[in-house]
């Protein structure tokens, strides 16, 4: 018999451990075929928990708006959390968990209310967005007119989803055109959010990121908190691609990287052409965070 | 060893023939984390398959649109979905078949490009979408104004996928309110399409379906045959809900279930509330073309 490589990921699927690489879902699971899902990432940094609560929160929230029903109280997902991590043996590490649609109890059914939720979990290696030498010189984004965001009277960005089908053409785009990822408009010609991140501008020294059409970042709520305790003024609001193209600089902030340099869009170049002066205090105040006690939350391994 | 159920379903995966219940998809495979994948369905009626090359030629329409790659030529999956249906036994059977993203061939690698994309299939007995005694008295839809379609600029419905969260929150908002289904207006107020079907409404004799936002649909264009041939003209444009509420009879049509008439659209009652008389000669028609030669395939059992 083979070792198991554990430090691969861990998964939770139906009570139990097992390797990453063996969790999958039931290719008739409405959560593939309908993407009738919802899912949140934590990130574990040097063997700690960064705002798990945070985490559970929001995810609770994203079962509310999707009316998914799990059998796992917010104990029960902490826990399994740990367990995953546990197992691993990861001390930095992408952590998602997952709640899907299922099956319909009866063959055949298409009524959404009549299936058999499930919870699940699985854990890999820390995944970096952004690798580390584009966050060094600044991320190139790239935005394309012709594909925008995914409504939000379609599909609520804030019930974290993988409909991804805007942001892969979108992608497929900007990786053609030569640049790092991409970041999407929504009908209106407003920013939204990339594959996996929010976006931030700064503009005289107040910092704006959008309103609407996009997920409710952990991350992004972090920034915000370290530009109040800053006293660095903050304003969630419409920001259009016109406004964002006269700033001085721009970020992005996803848990997987947090507090991120953008440096250019399309052939606008920001901040010299390298990371902000202000972007790059709020990125050092994001990881000093991480040795703050109360943000974290030691995995018991 | 317990005996295996294959009348439950078969599947075609990497190369094997398994129980549908042992096909799976790994948690991390993009198709199912960026819902980034493509699938299409065709029908076995009396142990043959229907239009069967019309399903292929647009299932690698919608491999070219999503840029996805697999080894398998027209013919392998030819070949491979008549082997999943012989081995199930099924004489009526639902036949599936998906090509997703995979992987990315290099851990943590977040370019579409860079994927593993891979081909699999499945099949379980033929599903209703809308069950036998709501086909005879009539379908009742359901339009909610508050969740509209996902635009095509964001994600283009000609390639048939797995984005269904505006479907799903749709018919939510129909189930509570006792329909049968939802219809999806676009952000013009034009109607779409539903959860797996096309629409047509029929006025002074006249044949209306909606030219944008929906899948181009195999049963769709099954239908406008059947109206030329018959001497009926069809117009492919945009219909308001306005103009649907005017209708003399609408009807559905989709690979679950043929030509299926609609009796209802919220409070608007139509063809007094019976199969209207044109939509039931088509229905007759789409059936009797099941036993034409030409249109069908034989399954190899």
């Amino acid at each position: 018999m083979n070792e198991i490589n554990w430090e691969a990921g861990a998964a939770w699927m139906k009570g139990e451990l097992i390797p990453v690489s063996q969790a999958s879902v039931p290719v008739t699971d409405w959560g593939l075929t309908h993407s009738d899902i919802t899912y949140d990432v934590v990130h574990v940094w040097d063997g700690k928990f960064f705002r798990l609560d945070d985490y559970l929160l929001r995810f609770e929230n994203s079962l509310r708006k999707c009316r998914l029903s799990v059998e796992q109280s917010r104990q029960d997902m902490r826990h399994i959390l740990h367990q995953i991590v546990a197992r691993s043996g990861l001390r930095y590490a992408y952590v998602s968990f997952v709640a899907s649609r299922g099956q319909p109890l009866v063959a055949g059914c298409r009524d959404p209310r009549e299936c058999a939720n499930h919870f699940y979990a699985w854990c890999v290696p820390f995944v970096w967005v952004f690798t580390e030498d584009v966050i060094e010189r600044g991320v190139r984004l790239h935005v394309d007119e012709q594909v925008r965001r995914i409504e939000q009277h379609a599909v609520d960005p804030t019930a974290k989803n993988y409909h991804w089908g805007d942001f892969t053409r979108a992608l497929f785009a900007a990786k053609d055109a030569g640049f790092d990822n991409t970041l999407l408009l929504d009908e209106r010609g407003n920013l939204t959010e990339g594959p996996g991140f929010n976006i931030f501008i700064i503009q005289d020294g107040i910092v704006y990121t959008p309103r609407s059409g996009v997920l409710e970042g952990i991350t992004r709520q972090v920034a915000m908190e370290i530009c109040a305790a800053n006293g660095v003024t903050v304003q969630v609001t419409d920001v259009s691609l016109d406004q964002a193209l006269q700033a001085d600089e721009l970020f992005a902030t996803t848990t997987g990287g947090g507090i991120i340099p953008v440096t250019r869009i399309n052939n606008h170049v920001f901040s010299n052409d390298a990371p902000g002066e202000i972007t790059s205090r709020l990125r050092d105040s994001y990881w000093q965070l991480h040795n703050d006690p109360a943000m974290s939350e030691a995995v018991c391994y």
